[in-house]
């Protein structure tokens, strides 16, 4: 299925690839949250995800369809971290060599994590180097087989099956805010919504800095950023792709962005209030949920909490910086 | 059953009290935990429980058991926090007046949730002031019901409920590690394990500081302690009392005692691994399971994490203190 976009029925082959090995994740709500918001909000809590984000479904959804030839030779990818992670960590599971690709400057606890879970670390730099390119020349020099973070249609397949338990759990939902990098999981979102909960309108967050897939959605031309400063580290990807970003015109109802002092304001909110552990990018749908323009009073209200993987060196610069 | 010592029948009654109210928590394991210790760990989430700790079962029990006299006059206590805000909450349910006596060092993030429940504040000074005073003379004054936040049957019995659903839930274990202040919660989980898992030896835990209990028990002699310096807030009762005292003498296997590195780090580590944010007294429990010198490896240990109520202002002084 290499370039083919996936549909709905991919979600749910993913669902039964990856069941029993990637966590059904629970569900939480806050009367706090609700009586804040008007809204009915269900917070799928993909922090307690295997590797501590929701890229494991798509990882083990892919590396787990490999041909034996292919589990043999081994895989190439590069990611700012979680991505990074659930591929090491679904190698392991598989007994695939694995090769990572990861900019000098990801969170130390995620290079950390990787190399926890046996994976090959190849460092380059967010300023001077295309990881992209890197990528190829691993799987063009090694014949590993390239398994990018997000433009793939087993890994789009893979993050939707988060959405598909949460309408499994909780029905049908008259909004879903999803974090949006790449596009994967918001794709993925909108293609287990479409079937589940059909007047469901699926929104992508996206951090201020790195509008790009927002002015992508509007202008339907495939709009990129430059390496934006945001605290949103899973979110700094340059653009949607090739897959994902039609998956997005699509089958997305509306793209929204949300600016670092409220994301970091809504993860620590999300901590103090809901004791839960969420990075910053994890808490992107939470903060267009509380703080964003889209009204969810009287509404039931889906948010991905999509990752919990924090530095607590980060979490003392930020909290430094509190007024 | 005014002084007179709780049994586990009067635990089974409370959990029929709080049901449908108090939140049944759920039960958190970790691959890197057991991985880590060699044991099989089941985390009670109290930091999940209504009011952010475990203190709502027991606040309820004894709220909601009062007479209607009693309940039109009102009740007063005294906490450094989350009883406070138990008793606040439950009152603000049940619709009876409340006043808490609060140590005016109590963390900020406790005392603004105790007035956001309703409850009326009085503050009192930790070095000069005696809060059990306080709370008998406005008793005297207003007509007011003092419920003590540990010794006294309807609370010891309603904290018991927490490791009474842990046991429901994963069976019986070999350990069970509770955090220990006044013994409230540890003679109620003592309770519970002996009608539900009899083999099971249940430790209690305080901060090294705060070892008066630790003491009590070894020389079977009440011991006290006066306002020892620990990150534990909630641990920081200057001993046992009539009722939790003897109860800790007969169902308690050990005690042991934990200190304050240990704690935060242990307490950081749950927040970075297991993705939840757990307060330091909340995380004694673990560190003694984790770091301590009761071994754990081949064992299914039992932990409650009993709550989750930091404030963030303290964290990031904790977090510049970390090397």
């Amino acid at each position: 299925m290499a370039n083919i976009l996936p549909t709905s029925a991919d979600v749910d082959s993913a669902a039964e690839q990856i069941r029993g090995v990637a966590h059904r994740t629970p569900v939480a709500t806050s009367r706090t949250v609700d009586a804040r918001t008007g809204g009915h909000l269900f917070f799928k809590c993909e922090n307690f995800q295997r590797g501590g984000a929701f890229k494991f479904r798509g990882a083990y959804n892919a590396l787990s369809r490999l041909s034996p030839d292919e589990r043999r030779r081994g895989v190439v990818t590069f990611s700012s971290g979680n991505h990074a992670q659930a591929i090491a960590l679904a190698g392991q599971l598989l007994g695939i060599p694995r090769v990572i690709v990861m900019p000098t400057d990801a969170p130390a606890v995620k290079r950390i994590a990787t190399e926890g879970y046996g994976g090959e670390v190849v460092l380059y730099d967010r300023e001077r180097d295309d990881r992209e390119a890197i990528g190829r020349r691993l799987s063009a020099e090694r014949g590993l087989v390239l398994i990018p973070p997000y433009d793939h249609p087993h890994i789009i397949a893979g993050q939707g099956t988060a959405a598909r338990e949460l309408f499994e759990e909780v029905g049908p939902l008259d909004l879903l805010f999803v974090p949006c990098g790449g596009g994967g999981l918001l794709s993925g979102s909108a293609l287990a919504a479409g079937a589940m909960s059909p007047g469901c309108r699926v929104v992508g967050v996206e951090p201020s800095a790195g509008d790009d897939a927002t002015r992508s959605f509007r202008t339907r031309t495939l709009q990129t950023v430059h390496n934006p400063k945001t605290v949103a580290d899973g979110a700094r990807t340059s653009s949607l792709g090739a897959l994902t970003f039609p998956l997005v015109l699509e089958h997305v109802a509306d793209m929204t962005t949300v600016d670092d002092a409220t994301l970091l304001e809504t993860m620590f909110y999300v901590w103090e209030r809901m004791k839960l552990v969420v990075e910053p990018t994890g808490a992107l749908g939470a903060a267009a949920a509380i703080h964003g323009s889209i009204p969810v009073a009287g509404k039931r209200v889906g948010v991905i909490l999509s990752g919990g993987n924090v530095d607590l060196t980060q979490v003392a610069a930020w909290l430094a910086t509190r007024s």
